[in-house]
């Protein structure tokens, strides 16, 4: 399997992806739709992107001056198309808010700079002017994570850091890579198989989300078992601030203090730019094997990968379908509808290494899943979800279009606490929206506890956006209640932040205002995101 | 192997551990302590407890009823032994100024909360009276980490965590203990084991140092690489500060923010006080097994250790004694200054699990080790050094008593800076202390670098203290120079705040503050150490 080519084309401004790649619905799905949920389609289609008209741009002529002499000329666009491809991220309610020709949150500027010294000197001008900054990577943020305050600001700039966009340096002893955060995840891929290496890290925005946004969402991706979380890889971090440079990690761990590194990580653009990454990398595994296993009942699946996950050796991918999900075939994207034919829970294990490397832990995993009473079911399975791991989010296009609303929420706790977080957002979402689909897999394990992230669709409502929005804010209750953490790796944003604030409790928002205080003592950093108002 | 049982005498109070463990230097080394660097028995014996006095206590007669009504009036303890037995740590030249009857820095009072309540009751009586805290674990802190800066205070009181030593709870199924930050180490795992569990955790400082400590002071075992660092065991905190508690880790892992855990982890008592702890446990492995090689070059067996770091599966521990070290015998201190028969340098590898897992990560480890030019020595020299792994600390008693100075200092960095950042300190050391003996250890290996623990002997000067650090600045120096971090598991303390605070500049200083600020606003907690006066 080689890492997929990046697309072409641009995003599409309101949907996700490359518009060639859009996808028909499978007439089995259509008939699902209208037969279970009821869907009917919406009255209204998606506006075009030349019906849509951002605000009028806010800044002043002075500030634009500034910032063209802080980045050259050709790089500050306040075209309609520029402002509006920067206008908030990808959650379902973006794009809804999209296809309804609603850009109110469009950046006045976007600012691409070429260079560190290029960023700092944004961010001074931008202090200066009382401009908020939305630092822009890949722009697939599902949690509301580019969509700045704009109150008390004399205007928002996307700071797109598209031109910070190379592999630095490779140390290839340390088995590190310095790499600009502006690298989408597949150039980076391509850059380090030059040499023989990857990051292993896929997550399902693989094809357009960028290095620094895996850094500062604290993203995980579908190999994380074997080639750990994003956090886990960055090992050193150059960061551009209001107040100056961090520059952080001289060894891979240190007792010299708190690991700044960490809180960067997950800081979402509040407390800076990150400007450089030093990454781990591995050797580009010689074989790839995934394969499908079924197990009676999803009960029956955690237990089977909590023991995986506590005794090793962990396979590189691992995960886990609900009987819902497992039925409707979410995991094979090709055969979406097609209802499966025996009843159960699909597993996906796979592995990635040297030959004799993988031969073991399959062996060692295979006798566990075996012990468990798992049905082995072959490569064809794995296969199946390899090949459509990055599809998903074109099929949400497809089902929005058809008057579905569909999304994704995740969390994560300790094992013992799986079962209980499971039901409690099942039933928060099945309260909330009548009668949805609800579908779920846990997909990162750890020896200590695991994920859950669900996939809902539901018939849209005449307030789709409020529709889900409500339906949100009950699972997120639900999250809450059953003591899970409000995301595993989607992040924080605005949309989680009311969760956010009582889970780190009054003095853990405490300890981000001191933090920010420091490094932007203006508050001109993605404000809004992240760190609850005071 | 059973893990050791706590001694039954407190710590010596001037030395390290049970007074009845204390060795004679066997007669080989003192030939070469004579013959070698010029040891002469020095001038003065070490004073004993009763000749020592600590200045008269500070405290107002208002505090210290305060502080009774804290924690019960006979938890407040004022008497010279107890102000003497928490002076300091045990760094080399903390002994030397206890051996010296050097108690300036006794504290005023011990204080022993019994809970949570309690410890954050008397934060808030010493916030009140200004009065500075030193949190205090097992003492056994080698970087000055127990010595509070008394300026501006109405006075200094250890609070010692001693009473908190339950093991609150065990989620078996999660695999993730509650513990209490007092406990001593041997006493968890005797907790633990009762239930078939083991954190894994053996670090020199084992037999007297507290789970408080190694989180507050992020400590890494001898048996890393296979357990991880005691960082990595940490899933929750609860930690009680002047301005409230914070309670952190609802996941293994998450996306919801900075990990605020890793802000506490290396915060040596400056932030708050660590009063609970949910830590990851292991089954107790059924098979140990720990076996020598020998390499011919230290260069040769890093080379071999990087490539099982990068390579895969790590053995349980994994150490490197360089040319010198093997010669002196540091890894087998029963034979000490019996110079090793043949040359080259000793490699330590250890296994430790399941019967089928320790058999597959040996045969692996031991092809790697083979292949790179190791000669296996079979079990001998590995039970050996597990044997004495504790006992070092010991020696060092010795050797001060017959006018040797030997002090132990790390680092770590990333592979390819290693053999430079080897030779710089050697050299630095070499430099300050004319013909000192260097020893040199990799004890700690990650993918991406490793650690170095050095061990200098030198004959003691007319003041030793001073002669010592002089070298240690020298060496502090050199590990800047040479771009490695101050320590890789003793911590930051007052003795490394002028190497810390370059490493991570002006800004990540600023960002220590920040947080600092908002949880403990009147500096109360350990000032001097960890960040540096503003």
């Amino acid at each position: 399997m080689e890492a997929p080519q990046p697309p072409a084309q641009p995003m599409l401004w309101s949907g996700w992806g490359d518009p060639v790649r859009a996808s028909e619905l499978p007439a089995p799905v259509r008939r699902l739709l209208a037969d279970l949920l009821g869907v009917r389609a919406p009255e209204s289609p998606a506006v075009t992107l030349d019906e849509v008209r951002p605000p009028a741009p806010a800044l002043p002529a002075s500030v634009l001056d500034a910032l063209s002499s802080a980045v050259g000329g050709g790089h500050v666009r306040l075209d309609d198309e520029a402002r509006i491809r920067h206008t908030r991220g990808k959650s379902t309610p973006d794009l809804l808010r999209m296809r309804a020709g609603d850009v109110s949150d469009a950046p006045d500027a976007v600012v691409l700079p070429g260079s560190h010294a290029e960023v700092a000197e944004v961010l001074r001008v931008c202090a200066e002017h009382r401009v908020a900054v939305v630092p822009f990577g890949g722009g697939t943020s599902v949690v509301g994570g580019l969509a700045a305050a704009r109150e008390g600001f004399a205007g928002v700039v996307a700071l797109d850091l598209a031109r910070l966009d190379r592999l630095v340096s490779l140390d290839a002893e340390s088995m590190v890579a310095e790499l600009e955060p502006g690298l989408r995840a597949p150039r980076a891929e391509r850059l380090l198989a030059e040499h023989g290496f990857t990051l292993g890290h896929f997550p399902q925005s693989f094809e357009y989300a960028t290095l620094g946004g895996f850094a500062a969402a604290r993203s995980s991706g579908q190999a994380s078992a074997g080639y750990g979380r994003f956090d886990d890889m960055v090992v050193g971090l150059t960061v551009a601030t209001p107040r100056g440079t961090l520059d952080l990690g001289r060894a891979p761990k240190s007792a010299a203090g708190p690991d700044l590194r960490q809180v960067i990580l997950g800081s979402e653009g509040a407390f800076g730019v990150i400007t450089s990454l030093r990454l781990r990398v591995r050797p580009l595994p010689e074989v790839r094997v995934y394969e499908g296993w079924r197990f009676a009942t999803f009960p029956a699946g955690v237990a089977t990968l909590r023991r995986v996950a506590q005794e090793g050796p962990a396979p590189t991918v691992l995960r886990l379908s609900d009987e819902t999900e497992t039925m409707v075939g979410l995991a094979r994207p090709e055969e979406l509808g097609t209802l499966a034919s025996e009843p159960g829970c699909l597993v996906i294990a796979g592995y990635e290494g040297t030959a004799g490397d993988v031969a073991y832990r399959r062996e060692c995993t295979g006798a566990t899943l075996s012990e468990m009473g798992g049905v082995p079911l072959g490569p064809e399975p794995g296969e199946k979800w390899a090949h459509g791991r990055y599809s998903a989010p074109y099929l949400r296009d497809s089902l929005l279009a058809a008057g579905a609303t569909v999304e994704t929420l995740e969390t994560a706790c300790f094992w013992s606490g799986l079962p209980r977080l499971y039901e409690a957002v099942r039933r928060a979402l099945t309260a909330s929206l009548g009668s949805p689909l609800v579908m779920c897999h846990v997909s990162h394990v750890y020896a200590t506890g695991a994920s859950l992230y669900f996939t809902v669709v539901t018939a849209q409502s005449d307030d789709p956006v409020g529709q889900w929005e409500a339906a949100k804010r009950a699972a997120n209750d639900a999250i809450g209640s059953a003591g899970g953490t409000i995301s595993h790796h989607h992040g924080v944003g605005r949309d989680h932040l009311g969760a956010y604030a009582p889970e780190i409790g009054e003095l853990g928002v405490a300890v981000l205002r001191g933090v920010k205080e420091r490094l932007d003592p203006d508050g001109i950093l993605n404000p809004g995101v992240l760190i609850p108002e005071s």
